[in-house]
């Protein structure tokens, strides 16, 4: 690939980015969408913007872009929650550690792959991509000590970057858990597996097993019923717990102003324990419901509870501690928040459970290997003469200069990030049959999932079969895997520059479009003729948005020493992510429930496995080009990473 | 091999142990030797039996067999504590799955075996071993689901056997928990990396965190003192300690009888703990050593303590929650009993923990890498043309028929005995320079690392080494493993069976006559003229006694479907075992810590490991072989061998 077809594919991909968002500039502004772009907002004030018709709303304007960088931290804590400022987090990191790459490498690194060997160079425009990678380089080239200190550099500003980031996550965390408002799942653990009886039914045992043991901090309990279908479940359940919740938060809300209610674990004096101990000792006797409700009785009961503590530390501890000597039954655990419970989950046996989390996973994995088939398609499109082999009459178009810089350029990127959009639903289908109890679990699960997915069949398939050899072979003797890598990726190198102009940049425009939720909303209001519903505010996608900036980070970190060239458009691609999704957090999404700041691990995990793959990846270049120095500053420099990581590990738990 | 070199060591092995036996059985009723057969005996007695000399003494007899037999359970549990129960189910085990081996191989496959092949049997005493393994079946036999079946049996009974006793010995251990004497150790947990402040000392620091945050159950602390030699901070901590145990140990023996003091866990009634916390509170002003004791404040103060509760429970939930933000500042666990405290680690920060950890595993894998030298040399031994060729003066011993018998059949395992004797002290140091706070806790991880070894030691190394494969380059391709496996495996077999004769038989004739002990007492009684100390009674070499059972395991299980003949060796070993540790763990050792039957998980992984080897190891013979339907069925019980442990984690933590 030339550098020409490169330029073709910035341009294309700029002009469809200021394109776009132009008419999203325009487009936000038509009362008709306000539903589409300002979800949130409307979701929060219920209030609708119609204006009459004036000249500014059909000019394009980046004021949007302005606002959305004058948000601050605490701002979009209050409105969209933790999670959105810690996946802000991820964005500011990424800008910050490909900053640094990108200043060492391309003032460092660039030079020297360029002039690497002695050959005429033509004019930079018709040069080969190649020229600019580690490829070009001759062996035992006494310059690639260069390349050692810059991958040093990196690695080191990386970690540090990640431990602050790390700290930073984890105070959030802390604040986020103690200065929460009082909830409900604050004094709730769930309990499943519960032990079947002959005697007596699950409500009795639950009752006697709490009164007996938790004497102390017990309050009462909500047996989960199991009705026919889920749909009868879901509803009666709810219902049961909406009037819990509803007497609660009465309890809750006369009394909050009164004091924190703060567990052992945060730091606070013991005496609020007591505080809340007698608030809720008064109260007790009222909160009665498990002994009322008649009709929802009828359902057959199933071996899980909620039960409900007179104090946080008393649920604290009942969730932390093993109950009995057999670890499967009494399984307890902190109760999600109440809209973060997935209750057509709840019914599934705690002994099942495993099974369920084993099928998945083989599900995911036999998944990841059929979906091979697209992407092995798009490969071949790649290459042209495999191309006019497969598709004999193309031959006469593919001759045109254009076509050609469109199809290797453009093309193969489209269909990879079209085949892509199935991988989330069937990632959130698995994870909900691995049977978590609460929505955010489940996303997170997701998350994991998809990010698998995503660096696998992204990079490595990319990889391994660009250079056509079997994936599983490639991979099989372990030794050889950093010299394998080494060959194929700075192949790669130029597909995964398009691929960031393409998918990256594309894919942050038409998420500033909502193409989707905009063609929808046409349809609903002029073909189905509805009207608008403020509730139905989209939740943010974390399970497909953080395995997509921690992929380009991936992309980033392997390529930044071997192909410093992706580094500016991958800092576009952050910089205009950082725009867009604050836009969007602010303006389009509803948090309904949230995690809580846990998605950081699965950042720095993922992080620490860019940074070592990076590792091996020069390891294997060094060795390739024979230079045993480089090579031999590369292994401590492999340890002390995963030195780093097991650091994190012990430390943020 | 022949047979009847194999039989040659047999008899000399029989010999020896029947020799060594007998020597046993006149040594122990000699009075001189009577602290060196009877030193748990004397140290629970102080009563000497010095009789006067009579014939009886010596003529051997096998009275202490039939004693060793009449012991119950029940008896060994209250002499030797759960600890040594639990090793003798791993006997147990041992014997039941290879009797169950024994009848299933030695009827359907040895015969197979001998007439795998169309071939001239010569007479049964010069037959070569290698008739008897499966090497000996032709390709493509379609007997080969005889071994399939025979290797479903027992990965089938082992599972079955395994789960039950993973059941016994869990409430092995819930009985040990819940009826052991009331211990200060059950009201203690162990407080490390507390902060460092410079207003307070660390004794203040403690003072006012416990009081803040478990003023319900907090009674007192000892701060650990790091005197300027080892030695003097071990006289000063214990000491300090042992006041405490004293006063305490006045406390409950005064209350002992009035109530159990048991846990939340154990499923006792939760009154109990009222009990015992009204009896702290009112002796709580009386146990103040923390404030009062000036001697060993002059010593230098670390930032680790012991901290005393009113309650178990209070103790037991100190233990089990997060205390800060910071996972690495305030550890807590529950304390060691007082025999079980590693005193001389305790000064160690927690912070270094992890590095430490990661440096004796770095340590021990250099050592087993080391430690290749000696093995590899033993190895030359058993081919005959090899030790020939290295020392040439040898060839007119060798001509000999006897000496070639001697060579190849005893020489190789004895020498590789001797020097496998250097492992357990050099791992017990590893696993002291971890940094563990119990001695019960040094000697679980002792006893990892030495299976470790040990697996791979004599296991591994053998098996590649013996087909002359580099070791890392033939387990560096993972498809491969099978393959390599069962081509090497069967060609060691004979190898497995002297090494069962010499090793296992001999180690266990001179366990029970206690060679070092009593070439020490005659020393120290004749040459330095001392006199016995009743006191110095060793306790039970777990940490080379547990690894030397699941090694003979491991080389039962591989090697019963290839090459049954090693069945009848290892039973005999077994039964011996099953005698003389009942007897060594009656009259020897004194149990002076223990862990509390945390044995047993070591013993159920290896044994799944086995299992799945074994299971690995067939596969390759059968695809080796041409057996597409024996290798099919192989695969799902591989896999549901995986499930089984995976099922066994969840069920028994």
């Amino acid at each position: 690939m030339k550098i020409l077809a490169l330029l073709t594919s910035a341009g294309i991909n700029i002009g469809v980015c200021v394109l776009l968002l132009s008419l999203y500039s325009i487009l936000r502004k038509q009362p008709g969408n306000v539903n589409v772009y300002f979800g949130r907002r409307i979701a929060e004030e219920h209030k609708r913007l119609r204006d009459a018709f004036v000249l500014e709303r059909i000019v394009p304007s980046p004021s949007w872009i302005l606002k959305a960088l004058q948000y601050t931290e605490e701002e979009i804590l209050a409105a969209a929650g933790l999670d959105a400022v810690v996946f802000m987090r991820i964005v500011i990191f990424s800008i910050r550690i490909f900053s640094i790459a990108a200043v060492v490498c391309l003032c460092g690194i660039l030079p020297l792959n360029y002039f690497g060997q002695d050959m005429e160079h033509r004019k930079i425009p018709s040069e080969s991509l190649d020229i600019f990678t580690i490829g070009n380089v001759v062996e035992r080239s006494k310059w690639l000590w260069v390349h050692c200190v810059a991958l040093c550099i990196v690695s080191c500003s990386a970690c540090v970057l990640l431990y602050f980031e790390y700290k930073r996550a984890a105070k959030m965390r802390l604040i986020y858990l103690t200065r929460s408002a009082p909830n409900p799942s604050h004094f709730t653990i769930l309990v499943r597996g519960i032990p079947k009886s002959t005697e007596e039914s699950y409500n009795d045992t639950v009752t006697n097993f709490f009164t007996k043991y938790h004497a102390s901090s017990y309050l009462s309990h909500q047996i989960v019923y199991k009705a026919g279908k889920v749909q009868k479940m879901l509803t009666g359940a709810k219902m049961a717990f909406e009037k819990f919740m509803h007497i609660k938060h009465t309890v809750i809300e006369k009394k909050s102003k009164i004091g924190m209610y703060r567990c052992g674990l945060c730091g606070c004096s013991s005496n609020s324990f007591q505080l809340v101990r007698t608030d809720f000792d008064q109260n007790g006797k009222k909160i009665d419901i498990s002994s009322s409700d008649t009709s929802i009785r009828e359902h057959e009961e199933c071996g899980a509870a909620f039960v409900f503590f007179k104090t946080r530390y008393g649920a604290l501890v009942a969730s932390e501690i093993l109950q009995t000597w057999n670890p499967m039954l009494w399984v307890t655990e902190l109760a999600p928040a109440p809209d973060d419970v997935y209750w057509s989950n709840l019914w599934v046996p705690y002994r099942l459970l495993w099974m369920r989390r084993i099928a998945t996973l083989l599900l995911t994995i036999v998944y990841m290997f059929v979906f091979l088939i697209p992407v092995t398609f798009v490969q071949g499109l790649t290459q042209l003469d495999q191309l006019q082999q497969r598709f004999p009459f193309l031959k006469g178009i593919l001759k045109n200069k254009y076509v050609i810089l469109i199809v290797t350029g453009y093309l193969p990127s489209v269909i990879l990030q079209l085949s892509l959009y199935t991988v989330p639903p069937m990632m959130m289908l698995f994870s909900t049959m691995e049977g978590p109890t609460s929505r955010s679990g489940r996303k997170k699960s997701a998350s994991w999932k998809v990010l698998y997915f995503t660096i696998w069949n992204v990079f490595f398939v990319n990889v391994l079969s660009g250079s056509v050899i079997s994936q599983i072979n490639a991979l099989s003797i372990p030794k050889d895997i950093p010299t394998q890598l080494a060959k194929a990726v700075p192949r790669q190198a130029t597909f995964f520059i398009t691929y960031v102009l393409t998918s990256g940049w594309a894919s942050l425009s038409s998420e500033v479009m909502q193409l989707f939720g905009l063609i929808w909303n046409l349809i609903r209001k002029y073909i189905l003729g509805r009207e608008e519903d403020p509730i139905a505010v989209p939740s943010f996608p974390y399970h497909t948005e953080v395995p997509k900036l921690l992929l380009f980070g991936l992309l980033g970190f392997t390529c930044s020493i071997l192909a410093p060239l992706i580094l500016p458009f991958l800092l576009i691609y952050f910089f205009l992510g950082y725009v867009v999704y604050r836009n969007q957090m602010m303006n389009v999404y509803c948090s309904r429930y949230e995690t809580g700041g846990l998605m950081w691990p699965i950042v720095h995990n993922t992080t620490i496995f860019s940074l070592v793959l990076t590792q091996l990846i020069c390891l294997g270049v060094f060795s390739l080009k024979k230079s045993p120095v480089a090579a031999g500053f590369t292994i401590p420099l492999i340890l002390l990473t995963l030195l780093f990581n097991e650091y994190c590990r012990k430390r943020f738990y």
